[in-house]
């Protein structure tokens, strides 16, 4: 039985790159399944994903790749594991729902360790799949002492991303950083129109025909990290904010699983304050 | 032969108005068609198009339905004639060529008078189809100089509405009051993300997954006029900033197009800084 | 407080219709709040919805618009009240799981009574949301034995509609009899393409580009009933039949989910095999 | 200055190919640009397409990727260089004017050499834009004998593919033999629904709510060749068939774009009756 590992290459650009990542991955007996390369011509970068089958020692491997690629560069070698998920959500249950849904499924080659909220309205319907409910109230605290709590709760399951399930709080750049590149956010609208709060009546205000949602890493700057996948659906003017909210939560659902099945099979690649997606 | 006409209505909201609309159409020996409404409940405001034929004398007809409207209603009724357009055009072909192609095999009850543009380049194209072309440069000129020549040559033509096939200057508030309501834009992008110039540029540094086109009315503020029509096409990390933009005209050409469609058939009315589409 | 009420009109066309109904509103002292009318000119059909707001006597209000409309007009007064639904599923979660969801959440005016299947595979799944699962096995019955358990266990819930979450089985015209125009299906194709089994594989094989999903009524034809609700996503090369089905059951349930909303709303009417959606 | 090509290879897959085939481009000092590679898992075929910059002799590029790929691989070495096309009509000019309006404004590296119709409808409007254009009539004439008439107008040309923008005749198995792989043609239905005649009226005979377009490769079997791309508008009940043909004209033209422009990037590659495009 063959095992399967995912190689991620980013670095700078030269001629050969392809050539000798894969002699290197040919010489220690991988066949590759999947490969799929990008130049980024503005910033001269070099990324490729490969899935591979094999028998192959992942430090024997990072070695010969790093002796053969340019120096700087970010190499990694991904096992095929399972991963963990913590969620975060405030009160809407759309997105919280989907996701317990799929996992209870295993539709993923993931699971969601525990969901977190600032609300205990979600408690009893995440309580029905037997995942544990964190409820941390923000009222009584500073921003710092709830996150605080977060972050004492999120630790103890040590997990590879943080979703944040419609999770209407602002997070400080302190927060973000202790989980740089593991924390996406669904938006709903098609950043970067409508940023920031109530984004559905914004959209109504302005009278667009288009509704959207957007998946997205969190950094620093609100709803200005790398996106991952958006989508859209037609609206009209009967439609006002309210509805045009209930609308919305089918798309924002549905872009949210997407970039977390992507983001969960090692597909997405940051290039600055963007994403590529093989 | 039966004769067609539409009837626009834009009126307070109060209770019975399809009835007393619709018994005058009725009085009146027309039958109805096609009749939508809308009631806007921010501003308590009824809209209603309603497509009738049958022979009526259009004084009487408005006369009996300004009897029983609230005061103040703006009531239209809108013989089934050819309108007139005017194009303005700067540099960019597709929007411009795809409007002369479709003016060409009378795809509309409409008819372009002219194109104005303040380059050259598209004068051997237009001419192919026998319209008249007129370059006015705006290099030595400051706007109002150059816009008093655009009035000018626009005003020889008395257009129903004026089409912006990529006419890529701004506009003064001056210009747009003496076309109130009639001037049709179409924007690169899905508004209101990447207002102002070189959206695609915009889109490409944001690292959107979606690229848009919006045809929109013009008013005094820049891509802030009531949206008509938008759509979408997806883009991927590959596509730089030159790629999406000739991805895009093809969205564009299609949007304008449709929004102009709508337009010409009366299917627009404006509600506020919203349209409202029938 | 106003109580609000739909009226459903479809009658032969003949000038005046939207006159006399109106009026007959309007005399009964009820508000409208939307309206819309299609007239089919291949049938000389025409439609109405009407929601409306006031206190009236269904009665009289049926004697009075049936005095004003053509003989033989299908004539509904329906009162703003919670419908019942019966799931029907097989093995797929997906599309169960998200009516389960919408329902626990109370996102309808409408509450699901039981779910019922030939596989007990999601019993645990609907238990948990305190629902009835009826496990009805198929392998050792004929077609009409199994559907007469089905009828049981159906008609104790007296349900408005029945919805085919997914159900893998093929109904007797019959039992299709039994539920005329109350049957919902969700049918993993853009149909009419891809009618039957196996649609995701029949798709992979032509080599299609985009795939979809259709929800519509169930009538004696198989996969030939009235269509509510389409999407579609795009696909390409890479991605077998099980990719497919994988990418396709987020459309599927956004599109069943879609065309319940509708259907519950009183929103669908039917005119010969095709759906008038309001 | 460098050169530019394009390396197209299709064979059974072994493991180690694209490190195989870098190798040889890098050892012929090629920098390659943009790779892209599929593996069939249902044939076992292998299909990789490379875009390289850099001095190379074509011949000895050949023969040294044949030396190191397996029997019986396809491969191709694509010069940079401008294609011919030769368009056939009837009587539709939404895709013939969308046409001529790119060429004329060199969108494409490729060029029309001419337009073909067995109608002189369109010879007006070809010839404006100084394309020969033949009227080739077929009403006196047998499908085979007009064909030949067809065969010697296009020979002439000698052109690298045959686009039918709505050519509404069926071609025989002899002549789409002649050009095997060489004509495209554009289905203005979302295949495989709708094959044949008036797929719109088809449409709107089933109530479809969405309504598309498919280019394809023409293959003996009518509208069953190779789908290149495919894309879809949604439509309504109060869409008669006329008007969703009108609807359809935009995508329809949008579709043939994009397939053109894939196939003329030589981005397309066959795979029995499907196309991995790149």
């Amino acid at each position: 039985m063959n095992k399967s590992l995912t190689i991620l290459v980013n670095c700078t650009d030269e001629k050969g790159l392809i050539y000798k990542i894969t002699r290197v991955l040919y010489e220690n007996g991988l066949n590759i399944v999947k490969n799929k390369e990008f130049v980024d011509e503005d910033t001269n970068r070099f990324f490729m994903r490969t899935e591979a089958e094999g028998e192959a020692n992942q430090t024997v491997l990072l070695e010969a790749l790093t002796a053969v690629l340019p120096p700087n560069s970010r190499i990694e070698v991904v096992p095929d594991r399972r991963k963990r998920l913590v969620i975060l959500a405030t009160r809407e249950n759309h997105c919280l729902g989907d996701l317990l849904m799929r996992n209870h499924f295993k539709e993923w080659n993931a699971e969601i360790s525990g969901v977190i909220s600032n609300y205990d309205l979600l408690k009893d319907f995440t309580e029905r799949f037997n995942l544990p409910y964190h409820y941390i109230a923000a009222e009584t605290l500073s921003r710092e002492e709830h996150e605080q709590l977060l972050t004492g709760a999120i630790n103890n399951y040590a997990p590879d991303y943080i979703v944040l399930a419609r999770y209407m709080r602002i997070l400080t750049p302190n927060f973000v950083q202790q989980y740089k590149e593991k924390i996406i956010n669904i938006h709903h609208s098609f950043l970067p129109a409508f940023i920031g709060a109530q984004p559905y009546r914004q959209a109504y205000e302005r009278g667009v025909k288009i509704i959207g949602a957007t998946a997205h890493f969190v950094n620093d700057h609100l709803d200005e990290g790398p996106i991952i996948c958006q989508n859209v659906i037609p609206v009209d003017h009967s439609q006002n904010a309210a509805e045009m909210s209930r609308a919305g939560k089918g798309i924002e659902k549905m872009v949210l699983a997407q970039a977390l099945k992507l983001v969960l099979e090692d597909r997405v690649m940051l290039s600055g304050n963007k994403t590529v997606i093989f």
